[in-house]
């Protein structure tokens, strides 16, 4: 297939790129480069099978030619506020992102007969009162709360390609992408595998918000990858988790880290997170995933941290 | 002051297109026509003060001039599935009036230093597990749900005018609109107020979906509009419910609305709801509104419903 993708020099979209292109797919790959990065890309510059285009997704779509899928993964992702790129700092460009860009994305698709992989997140569920969440559940969002323009912007996406499928039968497909982790990562955007990495690889101790009670559930890219691609190809419309439900607490996850990179400095507890409405437990129920796609994560988090920290050293210089 | 209005030839704009004239305002109003309607604004015609550009607001706005306030109304608002004109018929309209219509009219009090006020709406809410709303409650939505296209438009349109306060500076306001009813409402759009009133006017039984018990809170028209104009001006950006808190069962109300029109026909009961996702309960708290606007309706139902019932006839040709 010729695959449109939007957001493909960033951590997932350039993954992205690789796996589509072993599948022997052309990729035709869109950014603008605010928040991902040309490295991600550079060992694709003579692949023959990939084309990129710098642009921009909320204004119109350049002349792509035919495409047979789109998947749109452009947005900031960074909830922190700290960092420029957080999505905090580009609040407007997340929302557009999700809207304008999302929008763009379905009209190309519904022009050309394309399928649509929307990258959702887990984010829609916000905050949630149900462990573990099922697709089902309506989640718990503040629409004026401090994280509302990744939120909403997402939500709001999804209600836009549920809307192209019903009323003109586009071929649409949802994924809401938990935790994800792995090589080219943003060493220093403000999420918690970054910090930890960066800490531990320093010899720092690492920096635990809170009671470190909150959970995460980390999926390693590569397993990430593979659910995603096995969903665009699926005959279904519904919204998929697509994440580990290997659950684990903050502070469990920095003694891991600690332990895999030998670090000596252990861990310090600071008041409050960087963000408000940070919710406290998130991890995906997969049984959806697991009977439409076959999938389910393959790679332990010992696995994939092992596979990620040479990366982190290199970034660091280490 | 020089204020621009979406949606002015609609039921709640026409209504603010009229209270803004009355208090020497000069008013330009946008509408497209595609659910409002150019009867509403004919006594306008030949009014020195009131300036109407046909335009659809999710295209980039035409030149206005200086204006000093926007007021963002544009957007389907009924629910029901079986009218053409019904938000499920007309779901990605709907979704760019509280995307790319929010954010042309933010740039626009961006670039002038205007004012905005948001119609928000308690559908942002969703079907509540919490009564009566207060505004910090953050809903419980189906983001792919029969109904995602209105709620999650309004949520984004919310997030997006946070946004623009924060980053931007601009002076924001956010009404979230409760059931209203009045002259000019459309009179064949599903919703419960135009329906029961049709019905009686005929002599016809009323339609009660479900066992009746779901309550709501009416608000009559020129309550509501006074509330959104004390909004206007307030020194408040945090988003507060409009509406009345007098909460009434469907079914009481359909033996008012029978009362009040010398019905003798009396009330059947069908299974179901047109809809999926219906609230069962909504009821605004509105102390934020007391407190802030020092704002609370005035105007009984029985009164309100008797200043409507005329509107009615008339357009039934009774």
């Amino acid at each position: 297939m010729r695959i449109l993708l939007t957001g493909a020099a960033g951590f997932l979209g350039s993954h992205l790129c690789d796996r589509l292109l072993a599948d022997d797919h052309e990729v035709v790959g869109l950014d603008n480069f605010l928040t991902g990065s040309p490295e991600n890309l550079s060992h694709l510059d003579s692949h023959p099978g990939f084309t990129f285009i710098r642009h921009d997704v909320t204004t119109p779509f350049p002349t792509t030619g035919k495409v047979e899928a789109v998947l749109h993964f452009a947005s900031p992702a960074s909830p922190s506020k700290n960092h420029p790129l957080g999505y905090p700092n580009l609040p407007i460009e997340t929302l557009m992102a999700g809207a304008h860009g999302t929008h763009h994305c379905l009209e190309l698709c519904q022009q050309q007969g394309a399928r649509f992989l929307m990258a959702s997140t887990s984010e829609v569920y916000g905050d949630p009162d149900v462990h573990p969440q099922e697709e089902t559940y309506w989640g718990r969002v503040n629409p004026v709360g401090p994280r509302s323009m990744y939120d909403e912007a997402k939500r709001f996406a999804e209600a836009m390609t549920m809307a192209y499928h019903q009323k003109h039968g586009v071929d649409t497909h949802i994924a809401r992408i938990f935790n994800t982790y792995g090589p080219r990562m943003q060493v220093d955007d403000g999420r918690v595998v970054p910090n930890f990495l960066s800490q531990a690889l320093r010899n720092a101790a690492l920096t635990v918000y809170g009671n470190g009670a909150q959970t995460r559930s980390f999926c390693y890219v590569d397993d990430l990858i593979d659910g995603l691609v096995r969903l665009l190809m699926a005959d279904s419309h519904e919204p998929v988790n697509i994440g580990s439900p290997n659950e684990i607490t903050i502070r469990e996850f920095a003694e891991l880290v600690n332990q895999l990179t030998g670090n000596q400095a252990g861990i310090v507890s600071m008041p409050d997170d960087q963000l408000g409405d940070d919710p406290q437990r998130r991890r995906p129920d997969i049984r959806r995933a697991r009977r439409l796609l076959g999938w389910e994560p393959q790679i332990s988090l010992e696995d994939g941290l092992a596979r990620t920290i040479p990366y982190f050293r290199g970034k660091l210089g280490l």
